[in-house]
């Protein structure tokens, strides 16, 4: 109503304290004794630096001050997480993928069509993600578009930024899946519906399983929903060499794994694909010139002995990457393994070729954070405390009564790499998403 | 007093619920609704199979009944962890080893001639890793005998078995090291006062820190009193390929690093070499003649870009093998991390190499409890469960209140893999330690 005016919202909270984050051009930015605010729609008002001559009779205006082990960062993004797969995690890490998915995993997803299963599964997953400061997740769900509706409904609930894909496939050797047909009309219902709720954090994403599962019909119809509603789209690519194999069999008009996704126009800019271990150069090129992202999940491909993704190959060829947990192939919900694993796959490369320059504990740290927010498309609105975008943000205590960490030499600067290392949800004390507190948990809104 | 009658000390406790171990023959045991009784002297006097057929009045007997989602793990072996390190854990992780030690490390440890300091720190990596489950630890100490003293008390009050070594050095760029005459006086000091003391479980091991820093006349004095007092005795090797060209032009009169030391008698049954990620097969072959072990410490080797022990090989030689944490150039003092990064580091060989065979799950169990108890030439002490055996065990929760891990689908025989995954010490309910209960910690006794 007031676009001429542009007043700002107004001022609900102050922080003072040491802030941690990424900005487009640092890589990670320590801000000590430092304000921001907070405004009346949850978006970062301002963030000044070292109030020191400040009158003194400003300090009641503070509504947290910060202690001195504790810090800000930004919320964590997990560009790629399966919600039903959280319920087996850690007990099947014994076959390469395509055995994986008949064994453990197309069993168990059948299960959610049940939807007093999903619940029970959806809820722990969103509570123990936002836990681990995951305040944005990329999530696939199952086929069952009531099961998927359900996650989209308890993710609002619970306050957590989330897309969610009702998972489409139409080829496979289990009775997992659906005709291309209901595929297509399901996927539309869900959309609508997702959509209808008018969540305020919660969208849909188009989600075709990955080639192997799909028909080129099939791919071509979600391709053509995406772009008219503009949608969001997450599947996976080259995650290991037998699927990569078995895409060159099933699809062998197209020239690489990647031109079978763009050919169904399924490679935007609000494209993330998962893994990505085995692309060639020339397909990097390809997600470059698109603008797809993607979603490295280093946990799943060791666990999986699925391949080591060279990052710093993928940044080269200037491809937005972010960092995921890809539960259940990764045994971890927890993004602060996503960085640990994503250090460990880095420095392994550095072993096997000591030219190749190994990502630092910053560079991860911007992966996990702003990195995630543009692998989603979402930096206009997080990834780091940019003055206007929301405040997802994690109260992190270094050493915490109880906690994993005992603070013996706290070197400032070093601190917050201390706890990300040895860090797990004991330390992340409070969890921020648009302004709101997310973390100890709210209550879930009566029906 | 009565040998000839081989009286066994009374019961003092019995357990009920599901043990999980690895013997001789097996991997990895689990025995589920097993008996478990404990002697006055904290040995296992016996082990029984379902005892359901026994007559119900007994069940009075039982002192502890285990939860469904608990069972019993021997306490985990920490073949390699420096005690003083333990001050920076997770804010120094950006260095190759011998940089590292110069900037890094060094400098801190020559703190420890304070012995306030020394006190605060040790006392926290006692209790740290006795509430991660590590039941005996293998410690580097520092150069100053006192402080190096006071670790084995500290040990010692809070129940935890442990060989102490006071750290020998005769050569290298910084001040912190002794004379040759200095570290082989001192050593046989902390030798004699150590011993002194009957700890029951605590132990001194000579300790040279590795070639590198040691000159061979030190070296040869260290082998000679580890063989006059028939001590265990602990060093580096072959950790980094830097360090191994360094040793070659050190001691250029030698084979190989692995003669090095077999040169000067520090290679027997009771020694443990760190790292080993280098080694030929040829070194291997003496390890196995020897008797001697290695400790595999993954997240150290990959933290800083050392290598990737081929531990499959290393089993195929026979050589006896044990995890380390090598807190700090490992960030976690978890023996479950120690379990995770070999299970990692097994995998990316197999990334690397399909024709690799990647350890099991249960071999790095077996590995973490009875193969450091064997690397440590202690198996006839702990390890597992075996009748007659310190009672040296983890009573682990799957899913305590507040915990890690959320318990959907419930298949016994892989809850065990699931805890260990992605259990912490949340999960580590109570460690015994020769039958005594160390956690929740007991209060050290009064001086
Ligand atoms: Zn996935
Ligand atoms: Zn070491």
């Amino acid at each position: 109503c007031c676009a001429l005016n542009r007043p700002r919202a107004k001022i609900a909270h102050v922080y003072r304290g040491t802030f941690m984050h990424s900005t487009q051009d640092t890589t990670l930015e320590i801000i000590e004794d430092a304000l921001l605010g907070v405004d009346t729609v949850g978006k970062v008002s301002h963030l000044l630096h070292s109030p020191k001559k400040k009158k003194k009779k400003n300090v009641n205006d503070f509504h947290a001050l910060l202690r001195c082990s504790e810090f800000f960062m930004p919320g964590m993004v997990d560009t790629h997480i399966h919600a039903p797969q959280y319920s087996y995690t850690g007990t099947a890490m014994d076959l390469p993928l395509l055995q994986w998915l008949n064994t453990y995993t197309f069993p168990v997803e059948s299960r959610f069509k049940d939807l007093k299963f999903a619940h029970r599964v959806y809820t722990e997953v969103v509570k123990r993600t936002l836990k681990n400061g995951t305040t944005t997740a990329c999530y696939f769900a199952t086929i069952h578009t009531d099961a998927s509706l359900l996650l989209g409904k308890i993710a609002n609930d619970f306050g957590q930024r989330a897309f969610v894909g009702k998972v489409c496939m139409d080829r496979n050797k289990s009775d997992y899946k659906e005709t291309t047909q209901e595929c297509q009309k399901e996927t539309c219902r869900f959309i609508a519906e997702l959509l209808n709720k008018k969540y305020p954090l919660v969208k849909p994403v188009v989600t075709p399983r990955f080639a192997p599962s799909c028909t080129g019909d099939l791919l071509g119809q979600l391709g053509a929903i995406a772009r008219k509603n503009n949608l969001h789209i997450q599947s996976h690519i080259s995650e290991n060499v037998d699927e990569v194999k078995l895409v060159k069999e099933l699809f062998p008009e197209s020239k690489s794994y990647t031109d079978v996704y763009h050919k169904y126009n399924l490679l935007t800019d609000k494209t993330v694909m998962a893994h990505g271990c085995h692309l060639t150069d020339e397909e990097l090129t390809l997600f470059s010139e698109t603008g797809a992202s993607l979603s490295h999940c280093p946990n799943s491909n060791i666990s999986l002995c699925s391949g080591l993704l060279n990052v710093r190959n993928v940044l080269k060829h200037k491809v937005k990457l972010g960092l995921g947990t890809d539960v259940a192939g990764g045994y971890s919900a927890s993004m602060l393994d996503a960085v640990r694993r994503t250090l460990d796959t880095s420095k392994v490369l550095t072993i096997q070729n000591p030219k190749h320059q190994a990502l630092t504990f910053d560079e991860v740290f911007r992966l996990a954070t702003l990195g995630g927010s543009q692998a989603l498309f979402l930096d206009d609105q997080t990834g780091n405390f940019e003055v206007g975008k929301d405040f997802d943000a994690l109260r992190v205590n270094v050493a915490p009564p109880g906690g994993p960490i005992d603070l013996i030499l706290c070197d400032k600067p070093k601190v917050g790499s201390g706890a990300l290392y040895k860090g797990d949800d004991r330390n992340i004390v409070e969890v921020f998403v648009a302004g709101r507190k997310v973390v100890p948990f709210m209550e879930p809104a009566a029906e």
